[in-house]
């Protein structure tokens, strides 16, 4: 069980301990997340999947975030996107350096993988299912990723509606499903201060698109730039040691 | 291409070939969509999702399938969903044999795999998006599942909601997605009648949970029982041969 159960609000107490499914990418966002799932006492299982990104590091990354959050069980499944393409992620397309509107920008990125939090959703749904939870948790973003489609509110309750018409728990009226987005509408400064009062080891993380072969991330990929860039708001120090720092003053 | 392109809609002609994406297992129900699809004037990419099913010869079915069609890609995605369990499809339940209730039953059985077609779905959804095709066919039938949650018209509409919500080809208003169900409201012996008239070669499909050793379909368990009854009920002969026939007269 988690270490951090300590503001579990009353109306759980009560139930006892829920169970909530919690997709980990390796990533500060979903270790985030987890860990805000752990503080209102969910009993968390974190799912990984393994779509075929590029760099084995982020996967080993989800395996050091289960770990050090203790959570009650922790699964990857495998399922190569590889095979769909399209993306920069899982396919041969070249990963962006230092684009110039990071933020701003509202043009879906080339990083984009098809469909992905709806297939990921998905499975967490699946699993969810088997385990008896209703709650699953995404660390989906709709203030940095905002070109992305499936980080926005909209996709996060529509996916909601969906998991209480597509599942026997749901049907039989044993539970309602809720997806917790909880870093929906925060910044990335935001989300880092909020590990660090959570006391958030960020250092375990991974987020670059294109490390070293020494696996040390690029500081140059849109990924680095906007965990920088958080670092920087949060007035917080990465722990991260990058291969290259590109920040602007 | 497909050998069925006869009644092609106008206004898909003016467009050229539309594509879409078929889900396809090996029964008897989405080798029925993906003719329907063809006689649509579509382009027909085949899925099949190795989600751990018992039995290879589903997966054989599915290649004969897309081979007897002549479809333009035929992909299978492996997707382990035994990690999860919960199915007697997929986990050590044993499969129900002789059924007393089968068409009536609004008893969601065993042979529920949690959120497959939210799943399969999503899946056809990603690699709809990387072929620029808006249609995806899914056999999915709520007379003869009607106790499978995720074989209702409310969950068919609630994906394509869902759909038009997660993608970039979507909300970059490149076309609207469109999930075609078009076996949801008809009786196997409906199904089975229209692909006797779209000139379909049943002896290729798979419908059984529990084959034998030799790979017969068993004849009792629920898929059987449903796939026998719609022969029945069409007037015609299942060109199986099955290792034992239970149905009652």
């Amino acid at each position: 069980m988690a270490s951090q159960t300590t503001n579990i609000p009353e109306s759980l107490q009560k139930k006892g301990t829920p169970r909530a499914v919690i997709l980990l990418s390796g990533g500060l966002d979903s270790y985030t997340s987890a860990a805000m799932a752990q503080a209102q006492g969910f009993t968390c299982y974190g799912l990984t999947v393994d779509y075929g990104q590029r760099h084995a590091c982020e996967l080993n990354a989800a395996y050091r975030v289960a770990k050090h959050l203790n959570i009650a069980e922790h699964k990857t499944v495998k399922l190569d996107l590889r095979a769909f393409g399209g993306s920069s992620l899982t396919d041969e397309i070249s990963v962006p350096k230092n684009s110039d509107d990071l933020a701003d920008s509202t043009q879906i990125p080339s990083t984009y993988v098809p469909a992905r939090n709806t297939i990921l959703l998905s499975l967490a749904l699946g699993w969810a299912e088997v385990l008896g939870a209703f709650d699953l948790f995404i660390g989906a973003n709709a203030v940095d990723y905002s070109g992305y489609p499936d980080c926005r509110a909209e996709f996060i309750g529509s996916f909601e509606r969906l998991a209480n018409l597509a599942t026997k728990a749901a049907v039989e009226g044993k539970g309602q499903f809720k997806v917790h987005a909880p870093l929906l509408f925060m910044s990335k400064g935001q989300i880092i201060r909020s590990g660090h009062k959570l006391n958030l080891d960020y250092g375990i993380t991974h987020s670059c698109y294109d490390p070293t072969k020494e696996n040390l991330p690029c500081g140059q990929c849109d990924s680095c730039m906007l965990r920088l860039k958080g670092f920087d708001e949060a007035h917080l120090k990465d722990p991260l040691t990058y291969a290259t720092t590109s920040m602007k003053e």
